[in-house]
């Protein structure tokens, strides 16, 4: 079956869909592991993944090991006693593997995979050089196997030949492959007396994944770890889409240095998002320095940052930067209950730590409702009158160490407007602390609101916190607020996401539209089109551009002046023609026919002194309103064509106020897009000025998507800028264009 | 000596100062601790702090408790007990004060302080009340009190009434006072036996400060922990002065929710710069919420968070947002000495960990040299050749469990580009994990290089991270990459900050330039200037304004167009005119003598129109070059007059694109100011265009700062916007701005 289904496995993808012989009306990516029988997208790229089934891979049966040894002082032994140790702790039954043993560690020794007694489940590679082991897999019909060598693509180019040698012959075989280049970590042992939802984890580095595997110390459930290495095979979407059907997996907390391709990671993301399961991910190159070092540990691409940022976004990822933070939201959004409310309520011995936990708190966008009256009385039956309960709600104390702190707990959580309490415990003080943790456990107990507490003592071995907080299921404990407040706000994000979810994926467009003929025409391989070129391009799709013409005389400049109505403006046009206003080439606000014939003469005079090729001079309606806007698309190495907008002009080279989107998105996506803009206020009308049409600003960012997804990877490049969004009801025009196809 | 040193003690400065008819040219406020011996700016603020001696305060020989009590139940019973074992602890001697007890807990009680046996170093005041008892303090000539009593100005208006009368009274005692509004923790015991610099703590909250002070339970030493509470009299800028100047502590660590006064704390920020203590500081008011929650807890403003920061940043406080930050910045501050280099490595066994952190690293602004060729050479001796040493360092894993382990690390540290080793232990992993934190510890012995250590395990207990990294105290250990990351910049920057340090009081004006003469005479009380007296004022100060002629008729409008220059632009000119663009009441590049009588027409129909109070119609140079900046004065609560620069024009609004400083500020932070704005790239020349002037937008800047300081508070408001900065060389004009007075 696995054979069948998951996909091509070379590293270049437009090879292997011409080998393939699929080749769709535009250029074409495709997947190693998504199958085409969910179809594909206008872009040729998959709408759905195969997910494979990893359960023998992660409970098997019977394993052989090849490359056993109990010689001491060789790595493979220590390794070797290890898997034994492993496999006796999950009733596995090892082959030890060696073409030059009998036995291993007492156990019979086979001298090839063929000569095992049973079949095998899984098979883990401890030779240097894995390549010639697969086949013999294959024949042997081993679905798994598990590649410890390293060497390959981290090491560079020679590496990377290897690994893409390797990685066909897995693809050959039929074998699910983990690895080159991962470690034991994928042999670990998870605790079964723990309760919950569990954490799975899929890291590209054993050594960071060590700490969320420690997290069962904590009482915290883990049920997977995929500690994915180099990826030639299977890869952190394979196990995404798999960790997120099994029912024990209340949350996926992933490690990713990069990605081995954009589009399966989405389509796993968005199964986890159907299946509102929240995925939580460290994702390394917010820097060049940490995308180099990555590179040379796992030898993947970490792809430009921001696209990162929001494709995650888009489909639900969380993503956080600390492995500290990876651990405490992971922990929370497996095991806390949907909320039933998105308020929160803080509460806290000291005004002080109320005011400063509400501050940090609403600074992230957390709410806390003000209590009502009524509330405020109530709470003041236990709480001195002057202290401040409105929320953050301060009980100055004493309190805590009597009857009334249960009850002011209750008294929070019974009303409706809250759906989190948090309580921030600075730290230890213990005829306070200790019976205010034991009022929250056994107040959490007993309601189906999640109840936090930060316990902020930074040397941890407090009874309060080891036995009473960790020591409950049902109480979120962290050490910090900040930790606190990311996966609160988290968790709220995450359940208000997914029970909105509706995938892009089914909407996406699977066939040309109209606009495509006529844009296909207008494309010219391997050039920059010129304005007036690029401009036909839109209008293909719909997108308004001024009235103009393209002249070549000064007279014909004068008779297009007419009907496109003075005042107009003319500009040069031409292939590979930008900065047209640094060189002199734009005339604005010609008002009569002997400007216009000036401004020719002028501009074709400049043209000429600068060697600028010219197509002729564009003669255009002049619009001098509107704000500012750029809309493009530009080809991420990673996610493929990716759609931008923000604000235009001049700024947007110094201000880079831009958001960003991977296709496919919708009607949504793009309003949000608008809103994640620092000028964003510009849209609303400035000083005191009406605002713009913002759906035609959005109309044009769908259009531009509609572009992107059918020119594919023919077009390079698309700048619209600047786009002029009128007020509302008047659209928006682009008064200039850049295109650029492959 | 105290009486006649620190200042008045009324919250209203204004009042307090005309009482002590100091009044110089411009309107003036003071301060409550600093005295004026050492001078006042031409502002009229204090350009010295004077410095309590609390030596006493915190060591004091003999303590009276007035209040004191032994009847069970009632909440001073357990105070005097905690008093009672605290003054034994640190070896003071205890007075109980009561007027109707003769003996408190088997001590003689008096009835009043003037019955006591001896003089007292300080007195604690357990009464609801403690007004009454402060005349009878200052007769008994007791240099220090303490007050626990809550209900003043964190309870509202009334509260802050009989605040104002506490603090008169204490003022005119010479009593110094701490609270009301404060706790025992002013009583806490710290450990001697440890060693090395301290930290001192300064709280406006108890509970706050309980993590830090549970620091010395990981070895770091604790000297001071002044809970200021309300602050009527003793506030955190006199704390910080003081302790800057303790030979034992090593920084000081502060939670601060509001400052009672702007000005001594950045005095008393000022004396620690110029000292080198580090001061860290968490400070609530990111948001309008905590403000509000922080005003109902210690009844102090916030103030403005953009202001508060930048006069941090001026002064050198590190402002970190959480408590465990708090922590382990100042610990790192405390105990580590001066960097030798700044140059980062880190070092890992793990590549992905190495990748990691060193992404987090460097998008914080830290900086990891590559290390050269040798260096690298040198360390593949010791790890795999196939493994990244540049920097990040990843070796693998198995060097770290022989004698490998110590030899990188000794020569990493030798490298003369590394200032600071770094080694995230993400988790234990004991064969690894032990060896390698016992050699960082044996390494950090024998090295004046700064060594860190992450310790990522969320458990904790594990004796590498209790016994020996924290047994060390020569390691600075961490538990997330993220504090450590805080901590390491801080530090970096902190002793950068500190050899560069030059006070800006030493060079601030105290005697009115020649320009205030001219200034003062066109200020007009009560009134917004209109735009043409407002570009008076600027002229008076040196600062550019076009070439123009305010006239009130046609004709005079044609006259001054002349040597105004066309084309020329044309304004209405009034007081409380603003927003003249949106009014119609602006217009450019007029050419002609009859667009000119036309512009005037229209212009004073529109006014008419629009029932406007014209002084006149401006006809102005017209300057259509340059980039359009902001430059303006606004008035902060807690700091004064504050100067901002950023992007102008219509973007000011949308983008407030800004940077702020608390005068007196020199030359350098003006220039600072330019690079913290996000579009500063427009400064230096966009689309190839040429860069501007900048050294004449500096001059602006500074200049803009004087006015404000001579100026005073009767410049409520100033507004040059746009200043337009031409090319380099060529100036800055300001085109427009609206100056308000009070």
């Amino acid at each position: 079956m696995l054979g069948s289904t998951h996909g091509t496995l070379t590293t270049d993808f437009r090879a292997r869909v011409v080998a393939c012989g699929e080749e769709p009306h535009a250029s074409v990516v495709s997947l190693p592991t998504a199958t085409r029988q969910g179809g594909l997208d206008v872009s040729g790229r998959p709408l759905h993944l195969a997910v494979p089934d990893l359960d023998r891979f992660f409970r098997p049966r019977s394993v052989a090991v090849v490359g056993a040894s109990d010689t001491e002082g060789r790595p493979n032994t220590g390794i070797t006693r290890q898997l034994i140790a492993w496999a006796e702790r999950v009733g596995a039954r090892l082959h030890p593997v060696h073409p030059a043993r009998d036995a291993v560690f007492g156990r019979p020794c086979a001298p090839s995979v063929a000569a095992l007694p049973e079949p095998v489940d899984l098979a883990v590679l401890l030779v240097a050089d894995p390549l010639p082991v697969i086949e013999e897999l294959a024949e042997a019909k081993v679905p798994f196997a598990v590649a410890f060598a390293s060497g390959f693509a981290e090491t560079g180019e020679a590496g990377a030949v290897a690994q893409a040698r390797l990685a066909a012959a897995v693809e050959r075989s039929g074998v699910r492959l983990l690895g080159p280049n991962t470690n034991l970590n994928a042999f670990e042992e998870f605790r079964d007396d723990l309760e919950g939802p569990a954490i799975a984890l899929i890291t590209q580095s054993g050594h960071q994944g060590r700490p969320l595997y420690a997290l069962q110390e904590l009482g915290i459930r883990l049920s997977h770890w995929a500690p994915t290495g180099n990826e030639a095979d299977l890869e952190t979407a394979d196990f995404l889409a798999y960790f997120a059907q099994r029912p024990e997996v209340g949350a996926i907390a992933c490690y990713v240095e990069g990605l081995k391709d954009g589009r399966s990671f989405l389509l796993a993301a968005d199964r986890a998002a159907r299946a509102g399961v929240p995925v939580v991910a460290v994702k390394v190159g917010r820097t060049e320095a940490g995308a180099e070092a990555a590179a040379s540990h796992t030898g993947k691409l970490t792809g430009a940052d921001q696209v990162v940022d929001a494709a995650m976004r888009q489909f639900g990822v969380v993503r956080v930067d600390g492995l500290d933070e990876l651990q405490d939201t992971a922990a929370l959004l497996a095991r806390a209950r949907p909320p039933r409310a998105e308020g929160v309520a803080v509460y806290s011995i000291s005004g002080g730590t109320g005011a400063h936990f509400a501050d940090l708190a609403t600074a992230a966008g957390l709410t806390l409702p003000a209590l009502s009256a009524a509330k405020q009385d109530e709470l003041h039956t236990w709480i001195p009158g002057y202290l401040n309960v409105a929320n953050p709600i301060d009980n100055g104390g004493h309190p805590v160490g009597d009857h009334r702190g249960r009850k002011i707990i209750d008294a929070i959580l019974a009303d409706p407007s809250v759906g989190v309490l948090i309580c921030p415990i600075t730290g230890p003080f213990p005829p306070m602390s200790d019976r205010l943790a034991q009022d929250l456990v056994h107040a959490a107990e007993t309601t189906d609101k999640l109840v936090c507490v930060i316990w902020g003592s930074p040397v941890g071995t407090e009874d309060a916190y080891r036995t009473t907080l960790l020591g409950s299921s049902r109480v979120a404990t962290f050490r910090t607020f900040s930790n606190c407040v990311t996966a609160v706000k988290a968790y709220l994000d995450h359940h208000r996401f997914a029970s909105g979810y509706r995938s892009p994926f089914d909407e996406a467009p699977r066939t040309p539209s109209p606009s495509f003929r006529k844009a296909r025409g207008l494309m010219r391989p391997g050039q920059q089109l010129s304005e007036h070129a690029a401009k036909q391009l839109l209008r293909a799709y719909g997108i308004r551009v001024p009235r103009e013409q393209l002249v070549t005389s000064a007279a014909g400049a004068v008779r297009a002046a007419g009907p496109v109505g003075y005042p107009v403006v003319m500009k040069a046009s031409g292939p590979h023609l930008a900065h047209k206003t640094e060189l002199g080439l734009v005339k604005v606000g010609l008002t009569s026919a002997s400007q216009v014939r000036d401004a020719y003469r002028e501009l074709t005079d400049i043209a000429r002194f600068e060697s600028v090729d010219l197509d002729g001079i564009l003669v255009c309606q002049m619009i001098d309103r509107g704000v500012e806007m750029m809309v493009g698309v530009t080809h991420d190495a990673l996610f493929g064509p990716t759609v931008t907008v923000g604000l235009g002009g001049v700024l947007v080279e110094v201000l880079h106020d831009t958001a960003v989107r991977v296709p496919p998105f919708g009607e949504k996506e793009a309003r949000d897009m608008l809103g994640e803009l620092r000028g964003r206020a510009l849209l609303a009308g400035v000083r005191g000025g009406a605002p713009v049409d913002v759906d035609a600003l959005v109309e044009v960012v769908l259009r531009v998507q509609r572009m992107a997804l059918e020119l594919g990877d023919d077009l390079t490049e698309l700048d619209i800028n600047p786009l002029v969004v009128l007020g509302r009801g008047q659209g928006a025009v682009a008064l200039d264009a850049l295109a650029v196809c492959r």
